[in-house]
């Protein structure tokens, strides 16, 4: 695959949500068909190969990009939503935020025991809903071959939140 | 394409969101690789050579949809969100619920005048929120090029709320 840069295609977005906060908004991912086409074949490319059986990913934009993964790979595609949102009998993981507490859910008949599940979101930060969603996969019988974001923060010490599991990003930016 | 069970890959769920609805469920769409394949493949071949320049989509399931169509049609992505969750600058519409209003939003930048846009949700019901996203784009210079949906409940009167737009959908299910 040849070199792209990534980089010039997240567009940076200062004070959202809050005052303080720089953005990595992939939404300029999305809308550049080479970039998007760019970091699916990436993702593609990383896990050719290797025992994939399913890929979950974290609500909203950890869609956009697990999708056209589970596609091309021929793979189930499990989506890790919010409380309440899905339909069907499910599991459910609280996990603590700044303030106040979450809830991360997935679908029970989803999960089978054994099978190797790629988790997978937009960008990772501090990890804690990454880490929620995996320790609710393990719980329901499964394992995490993996944790993909696009984008990773390591200065939001994601690689503390997830000891142990293989982290693979596309890009990541220190802090400012 | 060869033919394709769709119906069978619809989980059928009763009195979800609330009592006395019948939900279908495209999650098990998902995990069904080959059901999954079928709706994408379906979905290029219904537009292959038509004149679209990007498809939009309706947060959150309508992403896991239009991502691999934009993939593999090589089209940019739109994200029509709830308000307050796309972090660049927005043009929202407001649009009423059975019970209050909500808002649809898009990126004023992903917008270009004249451009033609597929308009694409997982399910088509009252076409409430379609017809919210499809007026929004024409506001801000769009065309909506066409309307899909995996599954239409026509008995819901989509029809109705979105004249004048071609709707095409996979499988329709009528009143029980």
């Amino acid at each position: 695959m040849s070199e792209f840069n990534l980089d010039s295609a997240i567009r940076k977005i200062h004070d959202f949500p809050r005052a303080g906060i720089l953005f990595y908004d992939i939404t300029s991912i999305l809308t550049d068909p080479q970039a998007f086409r760019y970091c699916i074949d990436s993702m593609c490319a990383m896990y050719e190969g290797k025992q994939i059986d399913a890929i979950a990913c974290v609500e909203a934009r950890g869609f956009v990009f697990a999708a056209p993964f589970a596609y091309r790979m021929g793979i189930p595609l499990i989506l890790v939503r919010k409380k309440g949102k899905l339909p069907g009998k499910t599991r459910e993981k609280k996990y603590n935020l700044e303030y106040g507490q979450d809830f991360v859910a997935i679908h029970e008949s989803d999960i089978t025991e054994g099978s190797r599940i790629l988790l997978a979101d937009d960008l990772i930060a501090t990890g804690g809903t990454i880490k929620a969603a995996a320790e609710l996969i393990e719980e329901m019988g499964g394992i995490v071959a993996g944790v993909f974001g696009v984008i990773g923060l390591p200065f939001l010490d994601y690689h503390k939140a997830l000891p142990g599991y293989e982290i693979k990003t596309l890009i990541t930016y220190d802090s400012e």
